[in-house]
């Protein structure tokens, strides 16, 4: 008896952060998904918890932001401890915790991991999709058929699934052909060692451990609330704020206290939550930190790896994504984040190309783009980890990390840690030649977000809330003030030269315009006077698709668009690709550049 | 055979916005409670529509301005047209619709009276509470036994009610005691007129028609999503923008539009939506206002009539709330609001009597505070009406209204028409002696909105969110700066004076405190040198409950609260009343008035 055979676009072999973040944006753009876990129930506690302000944003581009902000702790202030003169520490400082000026939420928000795959299982639910456990993949086979690999409606990938709940190979395994599979299955991937995917790079020494506990009322520390960097002369410790009242600490642990002399290994067996809590306990003296047995909620060890997969795919069918593809420090709460950020770059690449709308290069953009985003995120960690595990400074060690260090060192990296910086270099879908016609908004980073009034009701909104992540290229144009003649006699050009047969709104993706452009005009001009019928019929598509760059009625939002751009009284087209990144800018007179663009990785009928 | 008998604490009578803001708001105070209404759904279509910047606020205070948010309009902008001289209409101008500089929400919130009423129909249904339809009632006698009447446990109202739905007197009639009514029945209240309460005022000339619709594409009136009031040689018409594309007309008509001269009365069978619209599309001229008859929601006619109730209750045991209490022009939008503000002012009063906690003589202060705010309301009608139906002037019209005239009406009368200078004047629960302490917060009207941050983390927060409508007193301590030794001295004896035994907090409802009070401290200082714990502990029952007046980490948001409240270095208390009004300011050596005005109307043990 042959075991059961089906067939599926997508199949995911994992559910964390990267895993439910790519289920729920693929069954939204109606993509034929299934993903799987090996665990029989979602994380209960721990592991990571740590949101950036950038993957906020990306978040509420899906609509998933308020369920985050109204169950997530948030992180505002900084403090740092350094060892005092009379012994123990004190309070050297406090600053802002997120260094990124133009963030849109300006702080990181902290949940337990559970509860963030939560928002994702909650919403792809909405879609029919439920994660398929507890299973596990026990065979990948890509096929070496050159004419299947390069055809995208083929099914090139077989996989053996297995159900770990039922007995008997009879009843608990299936063969699935997939058009593409995702390895999201963590850094012990199973998916990348069966592809024969390397990790470059290596461990390092620091050993530290983690408690997730609700501090007792005996507590006297004052920052308990904010995140605190403790450089003591015991050790170094970190305070995340979570949700409700419980913390996390991070605390460093040296070889003598966690490895087991006779083996020489770390033996969890033989440590707990106990022996951590008293090397904290020193580090945090003169102040109290204590806790009670009940009041904890988890708690591990770990030891840092800091390493990049070699490549991120194999033939552009089989993906890896996540831990998978990276691992490093979890101090700087950046690994959630790449995970989730990892999918929500390929999410729209795969969703075009399983419709027939772009060339399956354009799924080569993926590793291109998230793997030098890894690197970048290594590097950054190598450094910054050596500064929070090294020995605090003091007159006796002139060499060790002084509170000046490591806070420029903190502030310096913000704009990387928020997740905000982001910067994807030039490639198919990232044009950046025409970059002095928007000159403050980067080509290859994410839109701005920008307070702008919908010119018909003059209601402030936010130009990110009107580029959601629909799978749709955001045609933004900048008419520039349409009561000036020669600025009107621009427009309406472009508008003509937009309307063409052969324009990219017409020969691409055939009758499916509107799925894949969301045309839009941006007004200057004073609300007391302007109409939406300002502009050419094409460039109001509807009267919420025009917008007007002017202060509200409460004069405290809004009219500083074309400035915070960089944006002339000429105009500008910017194009956002559907993952929130600015693809491309141009003046009004570059319509063909335009077509050029998009021609360059857009399917003609 | 006798009908059923049931006992409950407030049967309510009528489920419009009165009625289901009074029947959510005593569920979630956990207040046995029903609600019947004569209608066998809930409204489907039309009637009122709009949601003032302060009825935004105290949805907000019961967690449900979200729930309004994210489906209404919002009228940023008013649009003024006027007699052009070239024949037909021109703008002559355009305002911002809301002229109340201190509103939370600078906007008027418009969607369908049915959606509103769901609103709250869902939140009560999490309580337990559903409405009772379709029943009406058919009796209601109140007992004339004194002894009766003033104890708040009896049930001295009994009404017979009967099901619509159900055949047969022993079928569809029961019997319930109750201990309080409230008739929330509308213009027509059968609970006023069988209580013999009379309508003061009269009825007025002028007749209205009103059409919900979506334009049709050839409509090329610019401001069709703002606010608009037109003033035509041949007549006046207002336009209030609404949820998704639809809009509400609002039409003048005069005598000999809509009465049947045979009977001299408006018969609405002879009279139609076409009729309407082609009365206001001569109004609109040289612009386009069409639709088609597919598009056309709702549509009816009116009468203006300005009365207020005599008086608001019966041995403050059955009450009336809403329409039954007063009816006016609805073109300033403020039917609903009023109706549903009434019934916020009722809710913790009514709690507070059923709990035990405070003498019955509260409730009196609900016909005190709203009659007053009826009366004030008639007047404002009276004039906007007036004006809004009067005919422009012109060169053949010397004595008409100017675009002047109208615009000055509109902005003055700004604060009263959004609801956000409601002012309650001096009574058992607003104590305005002490004004001086807090000199801009004026007692006696709403909390103003500001944002501050919470002192443990730093998060902005908005304080009338830390003031929800959770009937709890909020006591808000101004400490000053406690870094200042004097001020830590003063504040020090302050907490010790309100730990006394015999203080407020601990002699009033016994055992309650924290149900009835919510303390909370608001320091003075640097958000990078203050710490929650520089407050007494009696001021911080929980570090959220520490506020910190500072400017918040991207220098925008907090750090006027003093200056705002006029509260100077040396502190201040102000008492917050469960409705959102501020009850009472006063120094921080006057804890023995802040007793005193509690003991004005809370019980002792």
């Amino acid at each position: 008896m042959s075991n059961p055979q089906s067939k599926v676009d997508v199949l995911i072999i994992g559910a964390g952060p990267a895993g439910v973040m790519c289920a729920n944006g693929l069954a939204r753009a109606g993509v034929n998904v299934r993903i799987i876990d090996k665990r029989p129930a979602k994380v209960a506690a721990g592991q990571a918890d740590g949101i950036q302000p950038r993957t906020i944003e990306v978040l509420q581009s899906y609509g998933l932001a308020d369920a985050l902000l109204s169950q997530a702790a948030q992180m505002h202030m900084a403090a740092f401890y350094n060892p005092s003169p009379t012994g123990g520490i004190e309070c050297t400082g406090r600053a802002a915790d997120v260094n990124a000026p133009t963030a849109r939420y300006p702080f990181e928000a902290t949940l337990h991991q559970g509860e963030i795959e939560n928002i994702f299982l909650n919403s792809m639910r909405k879609e029919g999709v439920e994660v398929e456990r507890p299973m596990i993949p026990t065979s990948l086979e890509l096929s070496t058929d050159q004419t299947e690999l390069e055809d995208p409606q083929a099914y090139p990938v077989k996989v053996v699934l297995k159900r770990l709940d039922v007995e008997g190979e009879a009843n608990n395994t299936e063969v699935v052909h997939a058009k593409f599979v995702l390895g999201a299955d963590g850094a012990h991937s199973w998916v990348r060692k069966t592809m024969g995917v390397t990790m470059d790079g290596e461990q390092t020494d620091y050993i530290w451990g983690v408690i997730d506990m609700v501090p007792s009322p005996e507590t006297d520390f004052p920052d308990v609330r904010n995140r605190c960097a403790i450089h003591s002369e015991n050790g170094s410790c970190m305070i995340i704020p979570r949700e409700g009242d419980k913390i996390r600490l991070y605390i460093q642990l040296t070889n003598a206290d966690v490895v087991d002399p006779a083996t020489g290994r770390v033996d969890m067996n033989k440590f707990g939550p106990d022996k951590l809590l008293e090397v904290a306990k020193k580090s945090f003296q003169p102040f109290i930190m204590s806790t009670t047995p009940d009041k904890i909620d988890w708690w591990t060890l770990y030891i840092i790896g800091q390493r990049v997969a070699s490549k991120y795919s194999i033939h552009e069918r089989v993906f890896i994504a996540g831990d998978a593809c990276h691992t490093h420090s979890p101090k700087a709460g950046q690994g959630m984040n790449a995970s989730m950020n990892d999918t929500h770059n390929l999410i729209w690449k795969l969703t075009y190309v399983l419709r027939g709308w772009a060339d399956p290069s354009l799924l080569k953009t993926y590793e291109f783009e998230r793997r030098k985003y890894a690197q970048d995120l290594i590097a950054f960690d190598k450094e910054f980890s050596a500064l929070f595990s090294g020995k605090p400074k003091s007159e006796g060690y002139a060499d060790g990390v002084s509170h000046q260090q490591f806070l420029q060192a903190f502030q310096t990296h913000g704009g990387f840690t928020s997740g905000i910086n982001v910067h994807y270099v030039p490639s198919a879908i990232t044009s950046a030649v025409y970059q002095s016609a928007a000159s403050k908004l980067t080509i290859g980073q994410r839109l701005l977000p920008q307070t702008i009034l919908r010119a018909a009701d003059r209601r402030p909104v936010e130009v990110q809330d009107l580029c959601p992540a629909d799978t749709r290229f955001k045609v933004l144009v900048f008419t520039g003030d349409m009561q000036d003649s020669q600025q009107h006699a621009r427009v309406e050009t472009f508008a003509a030269e937009l309307s063409r047969e052969d324009g990219f709104l017409n020969t691409n993706v055939i009758a499916q315009a509107e799925r894949a452009y969301d045309v839009m005009s941006i007004l200057k001009g004073k609300k007391e006077e302007i109409s939406y019928r300002d502009v050419p019929e094409i460039l109001r598509p509807h009267w919420s698709k025009v917008l007007l760059d002017d202060v509200d009625q409460t004069g405290t939002k809004g009219g500083k668009m074309y400035e915070t751009y960089g944006v002339g009284p000429e105009g500008a087209v910017v194009i956002v690709r559907p993952d929130g990144y600015v693809g491309m800018v141009c003046p009004l007179d570059q319509v063909k550049s335009l077509d050029n663009y998009f021609a360059g990785f857009m399917k003609s009928p």
